[in-house]
């Protein structure tokens, strides 16, 4: 017997809208209201319960309804004050816990809703995007003794003064990781509408396939794979308590992916999968004076601008002690990017300035790397041979990251992917 | 400067769909919101405050947003226990008290919204009917004090172990009078899509006029007519506590009808409105032995199967021994109670069991009545030069009630309006 925490995303428990639903216009319920998926959670929870297991389930708001609420705040005043935006949209899970415990009781499962607050979720004394000081068991504790499924209220927590937050983006995730190591649970099942993770998207690479095992450090650097599926803020959570994660269909009963702390075996695995973002822009200052202090003014000035940098690279073998500068910044940051670069070469006295809006990075990850060296030059080769020029190279312990033109993104994951897949190692083989 | 509490409810902040608004099969917005109205109301609460006064905001769930709340639980769960429903209402105002502060903030009046946990609105440990048993001030008067508008959300309380409670319905309506008993309000303002309290129907009487002020008895004596303004409970919340409360419309400035206790000056006035009810059924179980205990069998079927029973008139004049029992129930009760009225008739050996689906009761209300003898005479002498034969009569002392054929339910309050109108002391006189 088992203590098992169950996420359930957004997803599974209603619709975006958006015309995919039957009831997309239906006055009564709405774009996002779909009984039967309540319905079919049930089920599986009471599957869990049948095999023995003690379930504590943790939802998020259906569908798109943090969505539309916010389009209705923003209707209203244009930048709402976090505070009263986190009692708005508090609400979408409090409706999910409502109507989950409904659907659970209908299926004879007996259950008890809680919202964070009721658990005893504390949280920072900030709105939008507190993080969780401390999680109180006495009321899980309270309802699993009396054989009741808590369903608890995910993405929201409160003050000690009763005010209510919530965690940002991703927060359902954190709240069941933290509840998973609140109570000491034996896993936490993050229910999707995938299979698990992949070593790379099957919809651009026919031969993916789902991996078995996965630890944290690669996962976190497989974000892009997982962005849609695992949020990174919570699999950092889940290292740091070490948590066994398990990423699983709700459409079916097969095990998906386990995210797991770092086994020996791992390290077999030269790369266990190939990652890839889109929407990248690249930015050169070129001829840049070489004196101390020049990048921290490049970075800063991007920094206070609210820019995130990716990727930075500065060719410092120059003979005549003129800097290349080049950074990548995703792509609707590119223009903002691109005109500060042009101050910056004024301030500066830099040459030039030159950008690509039309990048992408591929990455390939793997505990693996740190114990074989061939790896880079594997994957050099291999887009190489694909006629793939890479602009841009960074490597981190676990990972190799290429940009290159964005238009020949999917031959290079198709290359890599082909590249390792043979390999005895790679994940999703028997090893 | 008084402190005055604000009420506006459901279709103050929204719509009640059904194709009526634009916005109906909006699949963002849904059918409830419209921005329009949460701004029409932080118009008035700033003209409130520009006034000088200190203002307390509390609010309903927008437009129809509880009954598809029900929709969306008795699609999964036929009878959902109270919990978990009151778990889901209670997120209707906590949706309109988060919209309305920044509606509020919006339009430049400082703002704060409350729970009803947060406030402390402390309430018993039943769900769905639960009774305020305490109001805390703390968190309304630091509200108030930084000059903010504290927007309590209606209809929910809490119990001490944090528990979410609802007030039933008309709860929001609690609620408001709660609240200004609480902080010791100087008024408690509702604001509606009516001018205040009418002397009857204006829809079935034209000459029908706004009452101006109107004691607490009459008001709950007028029910019927204020059923869809003002909810009995608040008015008799009201009474004890001595809260002035005052009817007035969102659309205008203009007073509505303050609801006080009740003026020596008010006796002068024999009829202060014409009430009426439909849809009542009249049962008469005929040719009853009488022997002690029989009435109490009657009603005591009754009542178990939760048949309310309205008016009850018992002959006891027959020579015979034998007593005629008519009652009326509600017409939604009619086929249930004419089967229980057989089997009595049955049990108790009565003569006959006869039903009319097709009555209404019409009322003349007035605390003048108490020292003005002919009122009905008069009341009868309308109807009977009118045509209209009465069926049943029953009185209080404010209060006189007359069963008579629903087809002539329309005739009856504009002659019984008729007879009284013209009276100098009639309510909406100058007197």
């Amino acid at each position: 017997m088992a203590l098992i925490v169950q996420k359930y995303g957004g997803d599974a428990l209603g619709d975006k809208g958006k015309g995919k639903s039957r009831k997309a216009n239906d006055p009564l319920f709405g774009a996002q209201f779909i009984p039967e998926k309540y319905k079919k959670i049930a089920e599986i929870v009471k599957r869990s319960r049948g095999q023995g297991h003690q379930v504590v389930v943790t939802v998020s708001a259906m569908g798109d309804a943090t969505d539309r609420m916010l389009a209705m705040a923003k209707s209203l005043m244009p930048e709402p004050p976090a505070r009263e935006l986190d009692m708005l949209m508090s609400t979408g899970e409090q409706q999910s816990i409502a109507l989950m415990a409904l659907a659970l009781e209908a299926a004879g499962v007996p259950a008890r809703s809680l919202t964070g607050l009721q658990v005893g979720i504390l949280t920072e004394n900030i709105f939008g995007k507190a993080r969780i000081r401390e999680i109180s068991t006495e009321k899980l504790s309270t309802a699993l003794d009396e054989g009741r499924t808590p369903v608890v209220a995910g993405f929201q927590g409160t003050t000690e003064d009763s005010e209510l937050t919530t965690l940002g983006r991703g927060g359902s995730d954190i709240t069941a990781v933290a509840l998973a190591a609140a109570i000491n649970a034996d896993i936490c099942e993050f229910y999707k509408d995938v299979d698990g993770i992949f070593t790379t998207d099957p919809r651009i690479c026919p031969t993916a396939r789902k991996i078995e095992r996965i630890s944290y450090d690669e996962m976190l650097e497989l974000a892009s794979l997982g962005a849609g599926v695992l949020q990174s803020r919570s699999v950092e959570f889940a290292k740091n308590y070490g948590v066994t994660l398990h990423v699983r269909s709700y459409l079916h009963d097969e095990p998906g992916t386990f995210v797991v702390p770092e086994e020996p075996e791992m390290e077999d695995v030269v790369v266990s999968g190939v990652a890839f973002n889109r929407g990248e822009a690249k930015i050169a200052l070129l001829e840049v004076p070489d004196r101390p202090g020049i990048a921290a003014e490049v970075f800063g000035r991007l920094g206070a601008a609210g820019i995130v940098v990716d990727m930075i690279i500065q060719d410092i073998a120059r003979e005549d002690d003129l800097n290349d500068i080049t950074f990548t910044v995703s792509h609707s940051d590119y223009e903002k990017a691109l005109e500060l670069a042009e101050g910056l070469r004024q301030d500066l006295k830099a040459g030039r300035v030159i950008g690509d809006p039309s990048i992408a990075k591929v990455s390939a990850v793997g505990v693996g790397m740190r114990s074989h060296a061939e790896v880079a030059s594997r994957m050099f080769k291999a887009l190489g041979d694909a006629g793939i020029n890479i602009q841009m190279i960074s490597t981190s312990e676990i990972k190799i990251s290429c940009v290159i033109d964005e238009k020949q993104l999917e031959d290079a994951v198709r290359a890599i992917h082909k590249a390792f897949e043979s390999d005895k190692r790679f994940v999703g083989n028997e090893s």
